[in-house]
C-alpha cells in the first residue's frame, strides 16, 4: 500500500437501525433520528437513517424469512423476483436500490449498520476487511476519541469469501456491535454508548471532508478464521453450555486446554486445536440455530497508510 | 392462624421446564432430567419433568398463541373445545388433565415451574401468597441452605385475582425466576444455580415427608401492588427507556423522586408515587407486550406458622 492515500470527500452517507429488528439500541435510535434527525447533520453532509427490517421490527424477531444480514449477496440481489421468495429477499432489493447498487458508481458513499448482541462484545467495530481504508481510518479516530468503553475491531470477511452484510451495498461501511444487551430489550447505557460512538463517526467524517490529514499508524484487529459449533448428541441437541469459564470472555486469549463447553451433565470439554485464538460472538443468542457457540478470531497488526480527501 | 399446622405429605411431585420456550435454565434441565431423571429422585417421592410448552421451545419463543402461563384460569379451563382456539389454550387442557384437574382431590401434591428474566432479580423465588403455607417454608429453607445467590420472595396475586400459572393446577406449586439471562441463552452459572436450587427444594419435601418438625419464623417477602407502564408517544410507541439509575436494581427501594425513566431525546422522568417501593421485573423482554416496564412491590414481614407432616 501507499504510504498515504487520497479519497473522494463523503456526501451520501446512511444509517441502519433495525438490519435485525429484535436488536433494540438500534431500532430505537434510527426510530428517535427519523423523528428527529438533527444530530446526525454535520456541515458537509448529513445522514439518511432507515430502518433495516421493518417487518422483523414490527414483530420484534431477528428476521421473518431469513437473516436480512446476509442477503447482500449477487445470489440474491440480481435473481428474478419470485413469487414465495422470503421478504428479506425483497427488501434486500429495495435497499439496494435505494443505497446502492452494490459496486456501482452510484451508490452511497458510506453505511453505518447497528446490532447488538448478547455476547459481552463491548462497543466491537466491524468491518469486512483491513483492506477498507476509510473504516479502518474511522476505527482508529473512534479508539482515539471514544474512551468510555473498549472498541474492538472485528474483521468479518472469511478469505476468498463474497461481502454480504448490509453495509457493503455502499462504497465502504461499519457495523457497530454492542452487547451484552438481550433481545427485546433496550438498555439506557448502551443506547447512549451507540449514540456516543456514532456522533464520533460522524465527528471524523466531517473532519475527513474538511481536509484534515490522517497520518499513518498501527492498529490492532481481530481476523476471523471459523466458527466453533456447541457438542451435540447424536439426535443433533446441543450437549453442552459455554463454559463458565470462557463465557462473557469475548476478545481475550483461549489456549490450547483451555475448557470452552460444560455438558449438561456436568463434564469439561476443552480447546483442542494447537494455537490460541480470541473467541467473539461467545454464546450469542441467535447463533446457536447457525450452529455457532463463538467465532475463532486471530489477532493481527495492521499498518494502515495516511489518509486524506481529494 | 394457628401456631403450627400439620400437612398431608407429598407423593406426587411436577417440574415444567419451557413453560415459556425461549427461557433456557429450565428447557435444558427439563431436556437433561428427561434423558436421566435419577437427580430427581428422592427415598420417598419422585419427580416428573416434562416440557411445559413443547411446540414454543421447539420455535424458542415465548409462545405460540397466546401466554401459556397466564392460561389456567376456569375461563380457559373449562372452556368448549373451538376450532382456532390457540395452541396454548389445548396445551393448558392437556397439562390439567395429567396434573390437576386445579382444585381437586386429585392433583399432584406439587409443581415446579422453571423460567428466567432479562431483569436482575437474582434467584427470585415466586409464590402466589403468603398464605400459601408449604411454599413459604420451602423458601425459607432455601433461602437458609442456598446461599450462593440472594433469593427473595415474589408474591404474584394481586387481591382478589384468580391463579393462572402452570403450577396453579397442582395443591402447591414455587416458580424458579433467575436472572439476568437473555432470551435464547443459556448461561451455564445460572443453569448450575437452578439445578441447586431444585436439588435444595426436594431435600426440603424429603425432610418433610420424613417427620422433620419446621418450626414458626418471620420472614420478607415482596408483594405486587401494581404494575408500571413505559411513557409514550401519542402514537403508542414507547418514548423512553428504563434509567440507568434504575436498570438492573430489582428488589431495591425506589423512592419518591428518584428517576424511573430517560426519554429517547435525553429527559429524566421521575417516580411521583409518595411511598418507597421495590420494582422487579425491571426491563424484562417479555414485558414490553403486556406494556410493563417494571413490577411494583411492597415489601412485607410475615409470620409464619411452623408445619409438620400428618
Amino acid at each position: 500500500m501507499a504510504a498515504s492515500c487520497r479519497l473522494k470527500p463523503l456526501s451520501r452517507v446512511a444509517v441502519s437501525g433495525g438490519t435485525h429488528g429484535n436488536e433494540m439500541s438500534g431500532v430505537y435510535l434510527a426510530k428517535h433520528w427519523l423523528r428527529d434527525p438533527m444530530e446526525l447533520q454535520r456541515d458537509s453532509f448529513a445522514v439518511t437513517p432507515f430502518l433495516g427490517n421493518p417487518c422483523a421490527i414490527e414483530k420484534c424477531v431477528r428476521y421473518v424469512g431469513r437473516d436480512l444480514n446476509r442477503t447482500f449477496t449477487t445470489e440474491f440481489l440480481s435473481s428474478a423476483e419470485a413469487e414465495d421468495e422470503p421478504y428479506e429477499v425483497v427488501q434486500a432489493r429495495k435497499i439496494n436500490q435505494t443505497y446502492g447498487p452494490k459496486g456501482s458508481a452510484q451508490a452511497f458513499d458510506f453505511m453505518f449498520d447497528l446490532h447488538n448482541t448478547t455476547a459481552n462484545m463491548g462497543s466491537c467495530l466491524i468491518v469486512d476487511s483491513e483492506e477498507s481504508l476509510l473504516p479502518m481510518h474511522m476505527c482508529h479516530y473512534i479508539q482515539t476519541h471514544y474512551t468510555r468503553s473498549p472498541c474492538p475491531i472485528y474483521l468479518y470477511k472469511l478469505p476468498g469469501e463474497e461481502t454480504y452484510s448490509i453495509n457493503s451495498v455502499a462504497k465502504a461501511g461499519l457495523a457497530l456491535e454492542l452487547g451484552p444487551q438481550p433481545q427485546r430489550v433496550v438498555r439506557a447505557d448502551l443506547f447512549a454508548q451507540m449514540r456516543a460512538l456514532m456522533a464520533c463517526a460522524l465527528d471524523f467524517i466531517e473532519l475527513f471532508n474538511k481536509g484534515t490529514v490522517f497520518p499513518a499508524f498501527e492498529i490492532e484487529a481481530y481476523k476471523i478464521t471459523g466458527l466453533m459449533d456447541y457438542p451435540r448428541y447424536p439426535d443433533g441437541e446441543i450437549s453442552a453450555m459455554v463454559h463458565p469459564k470462557l463465557q462473557d470472555k469475548d476478545f481475550l486469549p483461549l489456549n490450547p486446554g483451555d475448557p470452552i463447553f460444560q455438558t449438561f451433565s456436568g463434564e469439561e470439554i476443552l480447546y483442542k486445536d494447537d494455537t490460541t485464538i480470541y473467541p467473539a460472538f461467545i454464546n450469542e443468542a441467535a447463533y446457536y440455530e447457525k450452529k455457532v457457540a463463538f467465532a475463532k478470531m486471530e489477532k493481527h497488526t495492521f499498518s494502515m497508510p495516511g489518509l486524506q480527501r481529494e
